[in-house]
C-alpha cells in the first residue's frame, strides 16, 4: 500500500458530479497499410489484456481509510481487476469525421471513474474516416498528472514502425523496458545524499522558502508589479462560472516550428508564444460575446517539478500564475506583459530546491481549491483559465506499426473556472486541446478558430509569417500541405495542419543532471547552454530545454 | 413548479455513485425497406428536435429548495434546454451484434443522469447487424415509472406502418394525439366526488387501512403464513451484496402465449408464470455457484397503482412481496407456493383505494429504502430480488416506418440487490431485461439460458410442450420460426423468438371504469370478466386485464 500524497488526495476529495478531476485525451492513429481496423484493434485490446503485474496506476485501486475520505488515503493492489471493464471497444456514428469524434470524446470526458476500482478507462475507438482510428484514454487526477501520463504514451509506443511490441503496455515489464531506454544511470551515492538534504529541507524554515514568500508577499502589497499571485485582481468573466458536469472537447494541431518562430522574433520563448496565441484567442472570443474585462484574465500555468528520470510521481506539479495581458490590444505590447508575467514567476522558484518548490506551492494552491467545496469558487475564482503545456515525444511514434498522429489532451473544468487549455508538443507539432463547461461556454469550438487568427495576428505584428517561413528556409519546407484529407471545415479538426519538417530534431531527452525545474520549453534566449549542467545539487531554474538547432528562422516581411 | 411525491424524491435522495436510479433500455427497431440508416437515424434526431413546448419529464429540470435535497423538491421548465445533449447519435463496435448491444447498453446504464438537466437521455444506435438499429433511453426513476414510460413509448410511436409523425414525440402535441387516441371520456361529476373522497380518506384512518395493517401483522406474527413481507426470512445469497456502479445487462424475447400456456395449465396466471420461470432460473443459478439458500428468495413484484387513462403520473406503483420458493425442488410446488404468495399479497390490496394503497405501500416500503444510506441495506436486504413486469403495446408498433421488434428494460440495481429482472408485454411476445452489478454478478448472461430451460421445465412438468401447441392449435402458428436473422448462438439474443400469430388479438386498452387497481395481467381464472365494471366507487382489486380469447390452449403431452 501506498499513501497518496496531500495534492492527490486533494483531487479525490474536491472531486463532484459536477467537476470530475480525470485528466485524459485521445490519441489519433493511421492504421498500418492493409491492416483491417477490427482485427487490429482487438488485436491492441488482446495484448494490453496480456499483462499480469501491472505498473502504477493501471492495477491499484483506492483504498479509503477508518477515517473516511478526510482521512488518509492509500493504493492497493485491485485482486479482481476487470480489465473489460477498463479497456472498452467504442465506434462513432458514421460519417466518423473529427466531429463525431469530439462529441463522443465530450461526452466520455463528462462522467465520473468508478472509485472501487482502478482509477483509468481506455476505449478504442474504431470508426473513423482516412484509415484512422483513435485511443481515448482518461485517468484520475490523483493518480496521474500530464507528464506521468505522457511517458505512459511514450512507454506504450516505439519509435520504429517496424517494432511490435510483445509485453502488455500496462504491464511493469513495459515500463522496465521504457526505464532502461531512458538510459538513465542509477543514482549516485552523493545524489542520494542531495535527495536525504532536500527531504530533511522540508521540514525547514529555509532562506530560500523565506526568500520567496517575501517575493510573494511583496505582490501583494505591490512593490513586485510582475509577479502575478492567486486571486489578485481576476476578473469576472463567463469563463469564471458554476459548471456541471457535461463537456465540450475540440482539438487541433499547429507546427511546433510555427509557434516558436513567433516566440523568437519577438525575443521570448515557445512557451510564451502560446500564452500570447491563448490571450489573443480568449480576448476575441470574451469580446465576441460583449464582456472583455478591463482587468486583464490570469491564466494558472503548470509547471513540472519532476526530475528528469522521474517517470513514477504522480503529480509533480506546481503553477505559475501568469497575467495574460487580455486587456491590451496591442499584441506585442501584449506578448511583452506575458512575458514579464511568466519571468518574474519563474523567478520565484529560481533558488528553491524542487521539494522547497513543492511545498511552497501546496501553501498558495490550498486555500483555492478549498474554496471549491464552500461555493466561492465562482465568486473568487483564484484564477481565470488553465494553460498547460506537457511536454510529448519529439519523433513519430508506432504502436505496433500504427503512426500516432497527435496526442490531444483534455484535462479539467472546475468550479469557477470552466476553461482548460492544455497543449501536448509531439513530434514536429503542437496538439492542442481545449475542453469547457458544456453549458456555460456552447461555442467553445470556435476557440480553435480565435487560436489561429490570433496566431497570424503576432506573427504579422512581428513581422514574420508562416507561409513565407517556408520559402526562406527550404530546408523547413512543409512535408505535408494541409493534408488531403483535411474537408472544408478543415481548420477546426486536428488533421488540418501543415507538417514542416525541420532537418535538426529537437533534442527530446531530458538531461539528467538537470534536476526538477519548471521546464520552459525551448527558450531562446538561453543560446542552448542549460544552465543547470554543473551544479551539483539542484536548483529549480527554468531549464533551457533541448534547444533546437534546427535554422527555421523565418525571414521577416514588413506589412 | 410542481412539487416532487415522497417517493420521487426517495429515488434522488438515495442516489449515490454505486446505484444510479435511474430506469430505462433499448428498443429495437427494423429499419423501412430502402431506408439509409444515417439518413433515417438523424431524421428521427431532427424530428425530435423540433419540439417547442415538452410533455414532461422531457423539458423539466429539477429544482432543489432553500432546504437543498433533504427539503421539498421541485420540477420547473428547463429554460435553456439543450437536446443536442438528451439526444445523442451512438455506434457499435464491429460486428454490430447483440453482445456488442448489450455491452454499450451495460455502460451506458451505469452513470449518472445530469442534475443539472432534465432527468433523461435518448442515444439512437447504429452498426447492429441485420438492418436493424436499437434507441436506448434512460430516465430518473423520479421523473417515470415503467408504466409512464411505456407511455411515452406508445405516444411516440404508431401502430400505422405508413403513418409518419410530423409533430415531435416529445412534445406536448404529441401527448394530445395520444390522450385522444386513447379514448378515455372526461371524468364525470361522479368520479370527481370519488377522487375528492379518496384525498379525503388519505388522511382518514379508515377501516380498509387498519384491515390492511392487521394482515400485514399477522404476517410478522405467523399467523398468515401465505404472505410474505419485506425482511421477513430473507436469506442471504450472492445476489444480496454490496454494489458497485458499473452493470451488465442481457435481453431476450419469449413468446407471450408460451409463458401464459404454462399459466393455464396449472391453473394461474400469466404473472405467477413469469415468477415461476424466474424463480427456476434463479435457483440453477445459485446452484452453480454452490450456494443455494435453504430458505426460499424473496422477490419484490412492483404494482401499479395506476388509474386507467392516467398517463402522466411519475410513480403510481406499490409492491408486493413474493415467495419465490427457490428451496422447492419440483416445479408444480413451486408454482403453486408463488402462486398462493401472490394472490395473499394482492388480496391485502383488495379493499384498499389507490390512494390509501399508496399511502399503505410508503409506510412498509420507505423504511426498506432508509436502510440504504445507513449501509445496512447489504445485511438486511428488505427482498432477495425485484421482478417487474410492465404492460406494452400489444400490437406491432412502427416509429415513421421502422418496425419496433422490442422492448428491453433495464432497471435499478441497488446496494443489497444487485439483481433486477423487468419484462415488457410487447405484441406477441414478452421481452425480457435482466440487470445485475457487474462485480458481484461476472456471469448473469447464463440467466438467459437458465430462463430457458425453466420455461421447458414447467412446461414438462404440466405436460404440454410449446412446439406442440402450434401443431395442435393450427390458427395459433407461430408466424416465423426463429428468424433466419438470428446466427448460431441465437439463444442469448432478443431476436431468438419464435413469434406465434395468436389471431384473436387481446384487447389492448384499459377499461376507463376500472380504476388504480393493480394489474395482474391475462388472468385466466377470470374468465373475462373484470369484477370492477359496475362498481361506482374504486377498490384496489387486482383486475383482470384483457382476457385474450384466443383458443391457444396447447395440447396436453404427457412425457
Amino acid at each position: 500500500m501506498k499513501r497518496l500524497s496531500v495534492i492527490d488526495s486533494a483531487f479525490l476529495m474536491l472531486e463532484s458530479r459536477e467537476t470530475p478531476m480525470h485528466v485524459g485525451g485521445f490519441n489519433l492513429f493511421t492504421l498500418p497499410e492493409g491492416a483491417n481496423e477490427q482485427e487490429f484493434l482487438h488485436g491492441l485490446a488482446d495484448n494490453m489484456r496480456t499483462a499480469e503485474s501491472f505498473q502504477s496506476p493501471f492495477g491499484d485501486k483506492l483504498k479509503v481509510g477508518r477515517m473516511g475520505m478526510l482521512g488518509p488515503l492509500f493504493w492497493e493492489p485491485d485482486t479482481s481487476l476487470d480489465l473489460e471493464y477498463h479497456i472498452r471497444h467504442s465506434a462513432l456514428p458514421k460519417p466518423g469525421r473529427f466531429r463525431e469524434l469530439f462529441a463522443l470524446v465530450s461526452r466520455l470526458h463528462g462522467t465520473l471513474l468508478d472509485r472501487n476500482r482502478p482509477l483509468w478507462e481506455m476505449h478504442l475507438i474504431e470508426g473513423l474516416e482516412n484509415n484512422q482510428f483513435a485511443v481515448y484514454s482518461k485517468f484520475h487526477h490523483a493518480a496521474i498528472d500530464g507528464v506521468r501520463s505522457i511517458h505512459l504514451t511514450q512507454s506504450m509506443y516505439s519509435a520504429d514502425p517496424r517494432e511490435r511490441i510483445h509485453d502488455s503496455p500496462l504491464s511493469m515489464a513495459a515500463r522496465e523496458r521504457y526505464r532502461a531506454a531512458l538510459d538513465i544511470p542509477p543514482p549516485s551515492e552523493a545524489q542520494l545524499r542531495n535527495v536525504a538534504e532536500m527531504l530533511k529541507s522540508t521540514f525547514d524554515s529555509s532562506g530560500h522558502m523565506l526568500g520567496a514568500l517575501r517575493q510573494y508577499a511583496g505582490a501583494w502589497t505591490g512593490s513586485n508589479e510582475s509577479l502575478t499571485v492567486p486571486w489578485k485582481k481576476v476578473p469576472a468573466s463567463s469563463i469564471n462560472t458554476r459548471v456541471d458536469g457535461a463537456r465540450r472537447f475540440v482539438a487541433q494541431s499547429w507546427p511546433f516550428a510555427r509557434i516558436r518562430a513567433v516566440g523568437r522574433a519577438l525575443d521570448g520563448t515557445f512557451n510564451d508564444a502560446v500564452l500570447a496565441m491563448c490571450s489573443g484567442a480568449l480576448r476575441t472570443f470574451l469580446l465576441n460575446h460583449g464582456e472583455l474585462p478591463s482587468e486583464s484574465l490570469k491564466s494558472m500555468v503548470p509547471v513540472s517539478l519532476r526530475r528528469p528520470g522521474d517517470i513514477d510521481s504522480s503529480n509533480a506539479v506546481g503553477a505559475i500564475s501568469a497575467d495574460l495581458a487580455t486587456n491590451v490590444k496591442d499584441p506585442i505590447r501584449r506578448f511583452h506583459k506575458i512575458k514579464a508575467s511568466m519571468a518574474a514567476g519563474k523567478a520565484m522558484f529560481q533558488d528553491m530546491s524542487s521539494s522547497e518548490a513543492a511545498l511552497f506551492l501546496q501553501l498558495i494552491q490550498l486555500p483555492g481549491l478549498a474554496l471549491v467545496p464552500l461555493g466561492l469558487a465562482t465568486r473568487f475564482p483564484p484564477y481565470s483559465t488553465v494553460i498547460s503545456n506537457v511536454p510529448g515525444p519529439r519523433q513519430p511514434m508506432y504502436w505496433n506499426g500504427a503512426r500516432l498522429e497527435g496526442i490531444y489532451p483534455a484535462s479539467i473544468v472546475t468550479e469557477g473556472i470552466a476553461m482548460n487549455i492544455t497543449l501536448v508538443t509531439y513530434d514536429t507539432q503542437v496538439d492542442f486541446g481545449v475542453i469547457g463547461c458544456r453549458r456555460s461556454l456552447p461555442q467553445i469550438q470556435r476557440m480553435i478558430d480565435y487560436l489561429e487568427d490570433s496566431l497570424v495576428e503576432l506573427e504579422d505584428a512581428a513581422g514574420i509569417s508562416w507561409a513565407g517561413a517556408a520559402k526562406a528556409a527550404p530546408e523547413a519546407k512543409p512535408k505535408a500541405k494541409p493534408k488531403a484529407k483535411a474537408k472544408p471545415k478543415a481548420k477546426s479538426k486536428p488533421k488540418a495542419k501543415a507538417k514542416p519538417k525541420a532537418k535538426a530534431k529537437p533534442k527530446a531527452k531530458a538531461k539528467p543532471k538537470a534536476k526538477a525545474k519548471p521546464k520552459a520549453k525551448a527558450k531562446p534566449k538561453a543560446k542552448a547552454k542549460p544552465k543547470a549542467k554543473a551544479k551539483p545539487k539542484a536548483k529549480a531554474k527554468p531549464k533551457a530545454k533541448a534547444k533546437p538547432k534546427a535554422k527555421v528562422r523565418p525571414k521577416s516581411r514588413s506589412k
